[in-house]
């Protein structure tokens, strides 16, 4: 085995522990009663694009405070570079962090600190055919995050579906990951 | 062949694409010169943090505009999980992103918007050996990105060393890397 191959190899298993995909295809598993257990390995997931919505632009109470960093599971991901839509079985997650710091050696601005939250959004019209889109979206709170979801429904105005209604393209907000937009066939 | 077995086969196969390493185990490659030829698939390296410094809260003049997407190689992730520290060959990219909005459906904050600007930073205390901690500093310019890089020098107190300098561990800003952080050993 040369060089190239064991890294090859050591990047392969990698990502294989830190993104398994189960027996169905799937990269997500739910319960018997549509729970989704939290994501394993969404960190080294596909990062599609961060925002920031500090608490200090919005009065105090940011509904989604502070930074967001945004990942799409690697297969869904495969599937849109060939598609340009997110299949059944798309799952996204937002980890939410807080602002660290306002100042830094390349000036003024947000800079992230510690991870304070984590959601995900699943879509399955099988799954989920009551939900717009087939869109589900879940909570796993504030580290330790949870085993298994908390369900945040999906489908009404003050919750996340209220909002991804609005997003560019199938509930999600295309429009501000470059990262999808530049991989669009 | 199961569907688990193609899918994880897939997502090698991916990975290997996207992230070629070299036959001497590198993840990047040099000319005759030492200059850096542009990473390829950085954008499914390892993301490590985002952070933004925005023209408008610099006076209209940021040092380096807007969002910052970091990445590091997959080769030195794994190293820095196993030793807290950053190999010889690590390599980290910074992507630059216009702000494309600054408001949302969550509120007030800062949206990304466009691919604005490509730099490198790479360690190597054997081919650098005249830089502080041997980290040499290259840029892409703004898309269409180069093929090579010009050098940024990385020894002077105004281009990337100077800032460097001054990040909290090995000239890199571990501080804002909650990803980093979390999986130091």
């Amino acid at each position: 085995m040369t060089y190239k191959q064991y890294y090859v190899f050591l990047i392969a298993l990698t990502v294989f522990l830190a993104s398994p995909v189960f027996a169905n295809g799937e990269t997500v598993r739910f319960d018997a009663e549509n729970k989704l257990y939290r994501p394993e390995g969404w960190r080294q997931w596909v990062f599609i694009g961060a925002q920031v919505t500090p608490n200090d632009m919005n009065g105090g109470q940011a509904y989604l405070p502070e930074f967001h960093y945004v990942y799409i599971d690697p297969v869904s991901f495969e599937q849109w570079k060939k598609t340009g839509a997110f299949r059944n079985g798309a799952t996204f997650v937002k980890e939410l962090l807080s602002v660290g710091s306002k100042e830094g050696m390349t000036g003024n601005g947000y800079f992230p600190g510690e991870f304070i939250g984590l959601e995900v959004s699943h879509k399955d019209t099988n799954r989920f055919p009551d939900n717009p889109g087939g869109w589900a979206f879940f909570s796993y709170g504030k580290p330790p995050y949870g085993e298994i979801s908390a369900d945040l429904k999906g489908d009404g105005e003050l919750d996340c579906g209220g909002c991804h209604a609005r997003g560019a393209e199938d509930w999600v907000f295309t429009e501000y990951y470059a990262i999808l937009n530049e991989e669009r066939p």
